[in-house]
């Protein structure tokens, strides 16, 4: 159970860096920002930074949840965590089961506490499922904490992605309950994320009332984890799992759509899921978020190295910084109450949703 | 006469499986599920199952009427029912006209007989054109009934079929009378459906005042009858019904539209008409739809036999199970309340229909 | 100046049989007619027919001004007149100002009168400019009445046509004056047509207060006048008019609007201008018009003989019919009550004009 | 530093001329004139001039601001000049800051300078950046009026553009102040103009209030400049501000959008960003534009000489006149009163910015 846990992780990383598991419709080019003219600032006064959790990052950007619990994940995560550290801004490690099951195996811890080695100021937090929440207890969740010295903890929800796998846990009851006590008990703050699907208004209410630091979206529109799971069970013969990992692809609340109505009810909102750039995280920005995050597109940057990480950063960066300047807003909190127009479908499904 | 009506059914048979003569636009594409991130129920939990006209069917999967009345096809339905048989759900044979009209025809009667024979247990109704009420009567249509010893009767309204048929039937007086009569004088309910061209709201009113127990929409969107018949009228020679067929190809109120329109008004409305999939089918339950049917993608693998019949239900109703789980329904009940958005031109459609 | 009138004809002829001068944009793929699955009625029984300035026509549909004044023309006018008299549809003849110019020319007031001649109970409508009408004055306009034994004479509006050509006549003033007085002194009803750009509703009005008997709106979406002046000007090397024709080519109302808006105004409205099937003029019908017509489907067959446009008429006659059938309409007048939905940028139309 | 801004000149001409930097989307094509069948009007009467800053304009055109400030420009501006000249429509020249820098360079003062020795009658009006105004002052605005004996200033906007070139100048502090200042105390009326991004209702208001003369929209859907920089950036090896130019290519307000908000506070507003016919400037008059403005069609002409700009202006005056004809408008006056429709996107922008 251990190994399949940590070689599953191997499998993903091998598929989204050799197929075409992105699907499209985040709803952002349905988002336009209004162009000030006149910003009546200096672009080199712009302040990017931003609060989260407490803590100070120099910029709303964060690389979101991927790896680690697996020997051949450390340098992906060396390199993600270098650049955090040399950035200011904030990352996230990929579920740490397979570390929680196997604290003895030395190469595969490695592949999660080598973050904090090569990071020791940079804004690190952990991940674990929440359906795992009930198996691990709170002390369980907080050896996840300090297995990675972390900043905050990152609790997954994940279903589709288990409805689409054949030896996928699909028992999703109490999660709310465990999600609550963790956030009542835990000694770091807890953010409640999704993997690609996105988190409804109704659902956002209901982690605020349970007392979650930050919810970030992971909406539709970008890794689609079912597209994966259709490729592994293709692989393993699980047909039927297969079929439904691919009808399944597109589903979800498009991550425009859920970033604004999360942030309705929510004050911490992380937009992701199909965020590819410093513009979308702008226009997330604009739709009430407090950052953005991008899982997949650091990926490949990361297997070369934490320079090409922080070019990556540092573009991002600065289209935020233009998105700022060309609107007006010398702050994050500025670029908040920032003008825009929602168009086409995503309009539509805001009406609506 | 009788020929004329049994060789007719194997002609549609052969078109339907060689030419391309699905039209687009059921809607479905244009309705959105919520996605619910934490489900808060185990998956295996989910009760798919539905009652339909006072029986259990394992889940709200429908294999439409399709066939019988031609010896060749009696291969077709043994597969349909052991399919049906093995997986608990509803089946409907196509018109038995033929078969009044030959009832000492025995190969051409077994194409009928054999549904039950495999299928003891399996809800299974009859087929009947509203055409032909007047002529046969209660006890005429009471024959059809216990051909199969079925569970219910289909009344088909296929109008603009007959229309693009040389040798259609295009009156049309009386047919609400006469469903009427049969509905409330019938040993079994009375099933009305469409074939491909939808039911507004105003008629849907009018069959629910007239005491049917299930409407069927067959909107547009899949099998198109008119295209079909334009393939058999230029065959034939008769170019201006083959126009006639291709130019009302794509006749009729998407399968979408008119769903949520019936249900409106019936408490039992099945959504078929370019159904192509589980998650079609959770669409149209959370447009009000009790169940969804599938005419055309039965029949490539009913040709192959039973198993193929039985894998595409199988997959139809895990389908169903998943989209059920990642919106938290429980039961199909709770999908029906589940939230959705409508975009695009079926929003448009829904506003004026 | 004869000679250019005259051949001017011609040379349009010609280049709308070769080239592609046809735009595109009606607004009838926007307009989707209610399908009633219980029309209650035999289709044998549908009346077709309609009330056109007093006479009866068969059906609503008319064959649009096009063409004589040419030698070359006698054949079109001649199939076009017989098939109007076989079927008992309502039949124009292009402008007859080369007919009102050169009375003596035997040959080309033979391509007028020919419609008569072969037509004697055919309803027949002449045609001449509005710009022409304050030369001719109501005595010259009855002598195009006599020439043909004229049913009823459209006046045609062509000011953009006009402004393409680069010996058009742009003097658009005392229209309407002109037109009130024919409209009162005429012989006959007066129609007022457009011819390729659509009348809206407030010129439908003025038009409506000034006594004219029918509106035809020839609107946007068939063939293009600036588009056929555009190959005319630019073999005369006419550069500046060919690039307005280019640029005007899709100028104008979209039939399905313009049907709709001068149907609020005015009881008798014909829809023209790309329409392309009887399915279209049911559509116009709902919208509220009295009939539909072409021009250009019928020039090909025209040029063929009278049998090929009969057989467009009864084709486009089946359609309507149809339509009629699935729409539950037993006439005309209550196609025109149908139901019916608007989508799309042709309901934003709608919504602004 | 002086070289510098004359040889970026140079570059961006070329790169104008041989890469494609035009953009999409003005908005234009969602935008609808009301087709008058009857224009009551003779198109020789039709009235296309306009009062601009107190002059007349034969036409509501402009040759909006490109160039001058490189001996290789001289062509172009005496081409554009003699143009202006000869048909009696505005001009305005490129940016001056080369000019006032190197006031003894006479080969390039004389790149300027010659369109007021052409054009002695033409209105004629500089140009200089926002950012600029507080290093020059009003004495030295008042050399750039001097310098081609102005009518008019037009002080650009083009921060977006700044901040996509490497050395470019984001100070945007105190601009409307300055805008302020010397639109009390200049010689000539002030015009305030973007440079491709567009002017929000907000912005337009302050420029109102700081007494600017005309403001200039240059909205999105024409030339942009972020793309123009992304090349020179990329030649450069300046990879961030290449990735900047290339992302933000189609940031900004939709010319048509730009137009109508701006139109709804300022009485004298010209459309200009892909305006692209006298068809695009017609639309825009209607939205409430006092005239239309092109740049970058105009740049391939003047190469070629004058003559071929006359041809231009004079086919763009043409389509306005065929305009003001078929929408029944005798005058600039009565075009901006026309009716007109808005769909799409470009109406949901509008309801929103
Ligand atoms: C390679 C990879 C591995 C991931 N592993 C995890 C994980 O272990 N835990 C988790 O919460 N999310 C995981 N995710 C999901 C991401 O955190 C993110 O929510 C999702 O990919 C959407 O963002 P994207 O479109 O930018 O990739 C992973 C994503 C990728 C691409
Ligand atoms: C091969 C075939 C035969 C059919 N025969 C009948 C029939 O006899 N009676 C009937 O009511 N409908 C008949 N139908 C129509 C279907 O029941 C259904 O309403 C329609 O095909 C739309 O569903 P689909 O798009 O899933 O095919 C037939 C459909 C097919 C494909
Ligand atoms: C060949 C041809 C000749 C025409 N000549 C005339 C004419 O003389 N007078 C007139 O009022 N309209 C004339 N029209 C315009 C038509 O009557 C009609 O308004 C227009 O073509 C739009 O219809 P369509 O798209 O079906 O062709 C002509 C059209 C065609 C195709
Ligand atoms: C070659 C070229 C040079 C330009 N130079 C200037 C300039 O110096 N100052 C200025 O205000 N705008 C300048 N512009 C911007 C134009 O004035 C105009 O606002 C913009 O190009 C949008 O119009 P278009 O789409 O018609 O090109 C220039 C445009 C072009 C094409």
């Amino acid at each position: 159970m251990e190994h399949q846990t940590s070689d599953r992780k191997d499998d993903h990383i091998d598929i989204i860096l050799r197929e075409d598991v992105e699907t499209s419709g985040t709803g952002f080019s349905d988002v336009q920002l209004l162009h000030e003219a006149l910003p009546e600032l200096h672009q080199d006064h712009i302040d990017t930074s931003v609060e989260f959790c407490g803590q100070d990052l120099t910029a709303p950007v964060i690389i979101e949840s991927m790896t680690g619990g697996h020997p051949n994940t450390t340098k992906i995560n060396r390199s993600l965590a270098k650049a955090a550290q040399r950035t200011g801004i904030a990352m996230g490690v990929g579920s740490q089961r397979a570390g929680l099951e196997n604290p003895d195996n030395d190469e595969l811890m490695e592949s999660f506490t080598v973050v904090r080695d090569v990071a020791p100021d940079a804004f690190i937090y952990g991940n674990i499922g929440a359906a795992q929440l009930s198996e691990y207890g709170v002390s369980g969740v907080e050896q996840a904490v300090s297995m990675i010295d972390a900043d905050a903890l990152a609790i997954h929800l994940n279903f589709l992605q288990e409805a689409a796998q054949p030896e996928g846990d699909t028992d999703a009851r109490g999660c709310l309950e465990q999600i609550s006590i963790i956030a009542s008990d835990l000694s770091v703050p807890v953010i409640v994320k999704e993997t690609g699907n996105g988190i409804s208004e109704e659902t956002a209410s209901q982690l605020t009332a349970a007392g979650v630091d930050v919810l970030d979206v992971a909406g539709k529109g970008g890794t689609t984890w079912s597209g994966i799971e259709a490729y592994r069970a293709r692989a393993a013969g699980a047909n039927r799992h297969a079929k439904i990992g691919k009808r399944f692809q597109s589903w979800g609340i498009p991550t425009a759509v859920s970033t604004a109505r999360a942030a309705a009810v929510h004050p911490c909102v992380v937009a992701s899921g199909g965020v590819r750039s410093g513009l979308d995280i702008a226009k997330a920005i604009a739709l009430g978020a407090c950052a953005g995050g991008m899982a997949k597109p650091f990926l490949q940057p990361a297997t070369t190295g934490a320079d090409a990480v922080v070019d990556l950063i540092e573009d991002t960066i600065a289209e935020i910084r233009t998105a700022m300047f060309v609107s007006g807003a010398v702050s994050v909190d500025a670029l908040q109450e920032t003008d825009y127009a929602v168009v086409g479908r995503t309009k539509e499904f805001l009406e609506q949703f």
